[in-house]
């Protein structure tokens, strides 16, 4: 009844798969465990995903940290960034042409991951820039529209907004109130009003790619703005200050009130919700590798600190059981994550990557990142208050991330209405 | 001062990476989501891999299944399905020759997950015969035992168990008091005395795997011993019956009085914990596979139940939110899961797995698959009571897994010392 | 503005409340701690509950105890625990008269918790004696039923049941299917027709409590059937084996068929789902005790075992750091436990206890006497497996405490309900 | 052989349990649920402690509230505050004389969850005013040094901070470094030279209660340093800036170089750990309450939100099961929460309380405090980033609480300890 595997594998193992198996007699000489690579994630890399992961991750090390504590501080955030990662290529560096890098979903989630483990803010100022807006643009613009802005995008000479979230619609954004109609005054004008916040980059950006609903059709619109373009009175984007994390990047509201938006400037095709949800996507899948990247970062600075950490007869503080299990745990969950992240990065690429698994990763790793940055916080004991000690920042962080883009228990019921067939949002 | 990536992709990317970025086109088309492969893990497999997991499957759901839930309530094993699974090349399966099917640890992997996804209890009697004694045979034994026993092992005509944990030496195999000398009577024999515990298959096992230290050296050796050859009184195997967990399986104790042992079934030359440990090892690289494939059930059952349980106004459970929380992470986790055995499967075929991944995978497979079966065992709301249900056999099963073969808390401290180099056993 | 507390004290405060404060003093002494007590819930027992408490505990531990083991595995009731129970004055404890000891409800609560720290199965059918069908009679029923029917309850000479859930109908009971209609040839008689499932001891029971709608209302009313009165055919009990748990309780399902049922065995008033739910109440509020009595028993075996078990260098495992914080967890949830149960206890006697505080008590005593148990499980390692510790009994039963009589999610919404004042059962 | 509790009940109930128990009658009509009261601890109170209670509520409602959103902005202490305080009557309030309120224990534990529902900081310095100095002086000081400092202090005068942990020496203060040996040229004066980081308040504190080793025999004994008795450059207190939470109270280090403090300002008997310790349980016993208090606010403000917030059709978000489980788990354990520190806190007046107890609350209350805040603060979504929803801010706060004055890891241990007899600090 059933085809013996033997016959199988005498007849028909691949050659790679039996050398494979060969290679078990190598198994007898100890590995070394690598606390940074604990699953050997970095064997699923290739050699040039590897080389652009250590371009990032020496950037953002050596330019990118120095910055941070000052900027958290005093929720300032440096535009010079955007440039200096505009000249190592590594804005929206998936697109191909235009300026644009053209590397794998897997490398670009590399870039992320190095950017996010300085600070979940700056990951944010930069998935907005490449994900969300140039990934927008190079998606559902016109190809006049992507000559116009994506080259100067990708150099970080102009940078860009995503206007999305409404101040009484977050998690169900069809309910927007946004609305665009033809300008009563300019011709081959649309009037855009309405208000956007939580917006990361407003208060700064260059261009903002605004999501509206047509009057005429009730459908939501992409629309891209250029600031410089805009009457004075018709655009604002007042920051939002005081905020409890993502303090190094900088977030504001768009006000728009009869802002005059070329016809041209609208995307042509993209109707509905799918517009921006891709857009999202795409942004969803930086997040699900960066906050990784920051857990990666927290382990790291435990580690540390418990090792140089003497309590109790002069024991490193590593020494203790409920320290231990703290670092197994955390370490566990950020190469799982990892893994996961890479294989959709490999799906997407190949055209086999289902939403919900995005879905799937952004929940699951901002969650484990989250709740084991928050177990790895107390090893600091009393010091973690001191901000100088970053673990603090990466908690604050790790926590927005969690309830942006998809909170995660929206996503639960993503999930829940995939694998059930059942919708529960009531 | 940094290398700008633009000039390594340009110059440098591989043609796989560059039609890989390409292929991001391809993502507009929506792919449809699979809750049994939530992150298509099954693209990671090859044909043969698949074709293999396959007739497992089938054999199983068929075969397997329809006895479980009898041999559960009665503690009795079949010892038939060794031999059926014998039949189809599934005994021993990534060992090369010997009658054995040579095929790739992922391959093993998923024969183990189709196993345990039928019951923990069957999985654990196949694990015993393939990776710990047959496997230690392999890995350890002298050429002429191999091919004494292996292909008996590998038709599944001759059963083996294997002896390492003692009544007073859990955790701690190191301070076993099994001891091995010189046998006073018998020449070219060695005298076993001691006694082993929870050793599944022990009640009908042919062969005994059994750890001993030789007295002369205080070292441990492993011993193989045909139970037709023991004088009478020598070896006595009591099962132990009225298990929590596993009654599926049979298990029991080895008690060993002067029982003589040829010095050629003595293995050659593996000495101390290493041995042990290595088969150990192997067997928990398959309980990684094989608690994701019970957890996958319990998702399966659960699912299923909460679609056609109607309560409230005639709403499926699967409605309700707290209902769909616990299924989306329940499929999370086994996705998660999956993706890392896989990666541990083809770093081990490579020679490049540390133990410690097999620890780290382990651990966290038994503990999730533990904490999502007992989640998803409240779907079920009274009905869990009854065993029909099947997941509370799951459940049950699942706490053994997760402290046998290295308790949870064991591989966490194994894990805390490899991440930060300090020692918290006390 | 603010009326200053120091005239408020100085004038005010009462003599009880003085003396405490001065009683500060005699902080300085140590006062040792009580594993037992941790947090001196005795102290706020009278002499009378303790005594009470204490007959409990010494007939159940060396009364019940023995034969808990064999009874859990074959599935056995002995049904003569009911009648020492009886003999001792245990059952229907609370009320008053009819042969009743009518002790307080925390002297009940104590009763409870010494039954289920033997077994919740042993403490299901406790519960459903007293709190269910004794408790629904004093209750609800006339006169004469009290007359007829607590007396011989109160010896234990009659057993009784309650017929609520239906097997499509558990956490909905207000769906139930089962009808009574006047009886189509006895003349003041009902004639009732349904399932019920999941009936504690309704295999043995001599008494029936079961709720059914009245064809010509539509409404839920309680009918009292003496199984010696209805004719053959009519009454069906079989019972439901191969439980996962409560394995040490009888349980079953009841088929009536046309039963006919005295019109004078029907409750004269209350109609609707209020019946029901007080009894549920009251049995509610007993398993909140119960649950924490079967922690407490897990503490104690676990406390014992680490104690005893000596891995790595000769240290009992108590010594380790991850053991003693799964005790202090368990110890502590005990602790609070018991609190809030004794505040609902006494708020209850003086007609002050809201029914959500039973929910409240219900849901978190359940949920973290299964947490804590299954947390404690871990401690014995592979041991745990094996019944004769005990401890994997109290976490299959714990599990059902869990789902029963208001499943743990169905409490969050009754309470999520009463904090907000918005449905969410949709 | 057991005594039946029937005739216990009949011949000794008290007056009380029975008038109890004839009470349950008045169970029947419905008595409402109230959320901010859930299990009815209000019931427990005295009259005089729920006027103390209503007074300190509305002080800080009225008086703090307002002012806590700049200060934990700008990492600012309002000193008044302590003078408010002071004026009515809240300071040191459960001592006897000394211009003190003389307050029980539950009284003092409602003032400090009025202040803490506004926030942790605020009650961090109320504390260390209050239980740690105004404490310690009132059970070590001499007759001279009470009537000297204790008025004054009362009134809020006059500010305290308490010096025990060092830079290198926080879990384990047995270790410290601080020195006192006879002053070289001043009579009658010992010379204290050390540092102690984290203080509460040092900054601006009139009167430090510094710990340190005598030289002439190692043992720890306590110092009442005046600021403005000590020479310039013999104490520094420099802040410490940049915290991550309690940002609204004041902290520092105390830096002593040689400072002189007169002989009699040394308390006369208490020598060794015992003093700070007895110290610290009093405000540990406070967190106990403060936490709760600050729950408590996060759950009405989640509570409140979740009825404001409209998503999908215009429901509330209080309508999602998955907000509804958060309320219901948050409100459970602050019921729970206040049940135990009122039971502490009568055992404490009446000597009965163990330290044990006040760990177990401590940790156990700072724990499912900040648990369900960081839980609750999921509720918000994205708003939860700004500041004026306030939950961010109390998450950071209870975050901090949850590590001083005894991280919850080592308040594990400590009960492990007490429950095992075996110490796992290593």
């Amino acid at each position: 009844m059933f085809r013996p595997i033997c016959r199988l594998s005498t007849n028909q193992l691949s050659k790679t798969a039996r050398s494979a198996a060969i290679g078990i007699r190598r198994l007898h000489a100890p590995v070394p465990f690598d606390w940074k690579d604990p699953l050997g994630a970095n064997n699923l890399f290739t050699e040039d995903e590897l080389a652009i992961s250590e371009t990032a991750e020496s950037y953002c090390q050596e330019r990118m940290l120095p910055r941070v504590l000052e900027a958290y501080r005093n929720e300032d955030f440096d535009r010079k960034i955007i440039e200096e990662m505009g000249e190592l290529g590594l804005l929206g560096a998936t697109i191909q042409g235009y300026g644009c890098a053209g590397v794998s979903s897997v490398a670009s989630g590399l870039i992320t991951r190095a950017v996010e483990r300085v600070d979940s803010g700056y990951r944010s100022g930069y998935s907005v820039q490449s994900a969300l807006v140039m990934g927008g643009i190079e998606e559902f613009g016109t190809e006049e529209m992507k000559e116009k802005y994506l080259p100067g995008m990708a150099k970080g000479k102009m940078l860009g907004c995503f206007g999305l979230t409404e101040p009484n619609h977050g998690s169900d954004p069809g309910s927007m109130e946004t609305m665009a109609k033809p300008h009563p005054s300019k011709k081959g004008y649309y009037s855009l009003s309405g208000a956007k916040t939580w917006i990361t980059n407003s208060p700064i950006a260059d261009l903002l790619l605004v999501w509206a609903k047509l009057e005429s059709t009730g459908k939501i619109r992409g629309f891209v703005i250029e600031r410089s373009q805009c009457p004075p009175g018709t655009l604002e984007t007042p920051p939002i200050k005081n905020k409890n994390g993502l303090r190094a990047s900088i977030t504001g509201m768009i006000q728009l009130d009869e802002c005059p938006v070329p016809e041209s400037n609208m995307f042509p095709e993209v109707e509905g919700l799918r517009g921006p949800f891709s857009c999202l996507n795409s942004a969803r899948y930086g997040i699900a590798w960066g906050t990784i990247g920051a857990l990666e970062d927290c382990i790291d600075r435990a580690r540390t600190y418990s090792l140089e950490r003497k309590q109790f007869k002069g024991n490193p503080i590593a020494k203790y059981q409920l320290v231990q299990k703290k670092l197994a745990d955390a370490t566990t969950d950020a190469a799982y994550g990892i893994l996961a992240a890479t294989q959709v990065g490999r799906l997407k690429d190949e055209g086999k990557a289902a939403s919900e698994m995005i879905s799937m990763i952004k929940r699951q790793n901002c969650d484990r990142a989250l709740v084991n940055a928050r177990t790895l916080q107390e090893v600091f004991g009393g010091n973690a208050v001191s901000d100088e000690y970053g673990i603090g920042r990466h908690v604050s962080n790790l926590f927005v991330t969690q309830t942006y883009e998809g909170q995660s228990d929206i996503h639960s019921l993503i999930l829940g209405r995939a694998i059930t067939g059942v919708q529960a949002f009531c």
